[in-house]
């Protein structure tokens, strides 16, 4: 293990290279579009763009030597971290070419909220983004919701990181302690099933009544639980129930681990996902939170009235289902509802959709480990020299994976806290400060207060847009990828 | 460890029995002060419940076989809980049967706020009880305060809960795995700190103005860190710098572990606050919470007026000491104090004091190791298998305690989570909801919102004194010893 923490820079820059080159190449759809709509200032900010991203890119590419070992854990680390910022840089740049976000802050916050599946946007007015550029947008949320589906399946276990060691054998490959070999495989199988739910819900959305280009750019924002509309008002522009439902189950089963997703359409056992715990707990915790809301919105209107029931339904639903997979999409302004509800999406912002999905948040198995642990710490005190374990499942959770989970869970905690105040320093409110900063950290989008369902990020101070980014990055990389590279010992030969 | 836990019925009854009867005598106090103000309602309460308390308590002694074996593991916890259940029961009757809170679940949460050092109050106006009654209240606080010492110096140390393990060796005494004899010592000495600073405090008040009356029953409120005051205004009341300085002062040392109190004070060797990790941290939240609200206070008047610099600081350091201590005096209300200070109040809430004082909250011990853990976690990263331990001083702490500390920060923030929960199914609004929990299961009194320092407790529905009754009693009992009753295990022969 020591040999891999040895960083060998070559190799870094020359993995950047690449992506650099494909991140390039991926921008030539946005591109398309903008010739579509025929938006000359969009052409010409991403022929820039494409050609300052792709230069650096393939002469780093082409003057690093090609690797003759295989990706260590310590390059690992560092070739996700600086490859999200380097992407967020250069995929900020069509927003800044074009004069579209003419602050750089605001650029570099909205491509880091769309790559980081997060969906805050300082946007006051969507609707007058050229299409180009609003494609764009969606699609970063598009592979930045791959990118991490890829990082928690097949990076992260191997690092030992607040319990994703748990997956080491879910994803079929090699599980040795080499990264390359492992990522290609996985990359392939988790492509293929994110490719095709993506299609899936194009074609229904638009089946649904969306245009092609909105079908589009929503089934990217719901499948990677981004949140990036192309419309002011989000997803209560379309006014119609049936997309609302539709987005409501595909947001759904975007909270849901891909590995699973992997198994249970490969094999065709749809009763795997019955006997998943997290998925178990997440699809619970989703009907209760829904039944509760549903409930209290109806009771405002006539109990008796059908309409007024579905409405309070689908409202619920549709909320809850956003707010849970930290997707952020809209339809009702859940600010205006009855405290509990409001109190139970709160909560469910830190809770977030299953590990190995696109969702952000601490994640139900985590949650679901930290429930199990608190109940054997009580049992433990009765008989202490009882031994006790966690079982997830079948299986026995090493002590080791339960300690990993409840530091996760500390520094998470501390992460938030820490954001919240320097929000408040600068100058928000209590409301607006701590939930700006777990929407951001659990890449949801909205919060509460001035940064709520109806508002938007436009107005915080440039210094908090830098930490709400920073926020994002962190709560994206599940923390550690990002914390490590503060630690001087990391930097050490 | 087997045999601790079998739990013999008769040696909790008689120890309950023993308890009330000096419950009952510790009333005559307040009966005293009630015949000096000639207040007739209270002399009747007092008399009656006197006799109410005195008379099961002494015939359950009597009618109980003395006890033949030393004080177990499992009856610890029960007396424990059920003495404090009791004595809140009990303690309201006075209250109650004066007709001065006429709701009993009003009186129930006035008492349980007293014992539990908590100082939340349904009380609308103060000054027109009785002065009996109000003694009461703050003797309440006086008792509990020196309760909760002895418990988490004595008791929870051999119960191994949440990390108070390292303190069995801090007081001097026999730290077998028997109760009694190490109760009796700790007690001796504790009793004696806390006598002396009581004291030496009322004489202190009364030289600063204040009435022999008010300066004991607030001597007794800031040294048990509880927050009742005789007046509606609470401090700001007595209008006297002098008197707030005072206070500030003797609430820091109240959040000060006794025992360290005790050892410093019976050597004289002072230094030995300067040496204790845990004091250091205190001062320093404390003396940067200060400095920030100070200043982002003292500019908004005229920041070359030395009035303004020396009401801001000494608003400040009032109030942050109030709150770090989990006192909960008022001498400004903070909810109209710029928001970076208030988020920091709302943090230092969850902290508290030192462990070992009157203080709530998770305690500052606790909290350093869990910032030492989660820099260690970080470590681990870049070094997966090294060998890294926590330190705390010249100590190493083994990670058994580590992960209950984890368990304990867990615990408490799910506790947090549900109280919130259900107080805002009550129809509190979110800020309130999660305030009013921490402000009670952190036993500190004010909250923000409509539970603020200018508000009180009294329009929270029944439910939710009873669930925030709940909360003072848990937290004051450090969790543990109040969720082990609810585990079916626990009452397994």
């Amino acid at each position: 293990m020591r040999k891999n923490f040895i960083l060998n820079k070559a190799i870094v820059f020359h993995i950047l290279g690449i992506l650099l080159v494909f991140f390039a190449i991926s921008m030539v759809f946005s591109l398309a579009w903008a010739f579509y709509f025929d938006e000359k200032e969009t052409i010409n900010a991403f022929l820039w763009t494409i050609g300052l991203t792709l230069i650096p890119g393939f002469l780093v590419w082409k003057f690093t030597p090609k690797p003759e070992h295989d990706l260590k854990v310590r390059e690992g680390f560092v070739i996700v971290a600086l490859g999200w910022i380097l992407c967020t840089f250069f995929g900020s740049l069509p927003f800044y070419i074009s004069g579209a976000i003419p602050n750089f802050t605001d650029a570099f916050f909205e491509t880091m909220s769309g790559l980081t599946t997060t969906g805050a946007t300082i946007l006051t007015e969507i609707e007058g983004m050229d299409n180009g550029l609003l494609f764009w947008r969606s699609f970063l949320h598009w592979l930045g919701g791959m990118g991490i589906i890829l990082l928690s399946l097949a990076i992260l276990p191997l690092l030992g990181i607040g319990g994703m060691q748990l997956y080491k054998a879910e994803v079929p490959g090699p599980t040795k302690d080499k990264v390359t070999p492992r990522l290609k495989d996985t990359a392939k199988i988790l492509w293929q099933v994110y490719l095709v739910i993506t299609i899936f819900q194009a074609v229904c959305l638009q089946l649904a009544g969306m245009t092609f280009f909105d079908a589009l750019c929503h089934s990217f924002g719901s499948i990677a639980t981004g949140g990036f509309s192309t419309k002011n008002a989000s997803i209560a522009a379309f006014n119609s129930p049936i997309i609302e439902y539709l987005l409501t189950a595909f947001m759904f089963m975007a909270g849901v681990n891909f590995a699973l997703h992997y198994k249970a359409l490969s094999t065709k056992k749809y009763l795997l996902y019955w006997f998943d715990k997290e998925t178990l707990f997440y699809t619970l915790v989703i009907a209760f939170v829904t039944i509760v809301a549903s409930l209290m919105i109806a009771l405002r209107g006539d109990i008796t009235s059908l309409a007024n029931l579905e409405e309070s339904f689908r409202h619920s639903i549709f909320q809850v289902v956003s707010i849970m997979t930290t997707t952020g999409y809209g339809t009702d302004d859940f600010e205006l509802w009855p405290f509990f509800p409001q109190a139970l999406l709160f909560i469910m912002m830190f809770i977030g959709g299953c590990a190995g999905s696109t969702s952000g948040g601490i994640k139900g198995i985590r949650i679901l480990l930290l429930l199990k642990h608190a109940r054997i710490e009580l049992r433990k005190l009765v008989h202490p020299n009882g031994v006790f374990v966690v079982r997830y499942g079948k299986n026995t959770i090493q002590p080791e994976i339960v300690t990993s989970v409840l530091s996760f869970f500390l520094i998470f905690m501390v992460t938030f806290v820490g954001a919240s105040l320097v929000l408040a320093a600068l100058g928000l409110d209590l409301l607006t400060a701590f939930t700006a900063s777990i929407a951001c950290l659990a890449s949801i989008g909205p919060g509460f207060g001035t940064v709520g369902p109806t508002e938007n990020f436009a107005h915080i101070p440039m210094i908090g847009k830098w930490v709400l980014s920073l926020c994002m990055l962190m709560g994206r990389l599940e923390l550690y990828t990002i914390l490590i590279l503060f630690s001087r010992t990391f930097w050490r030969h």
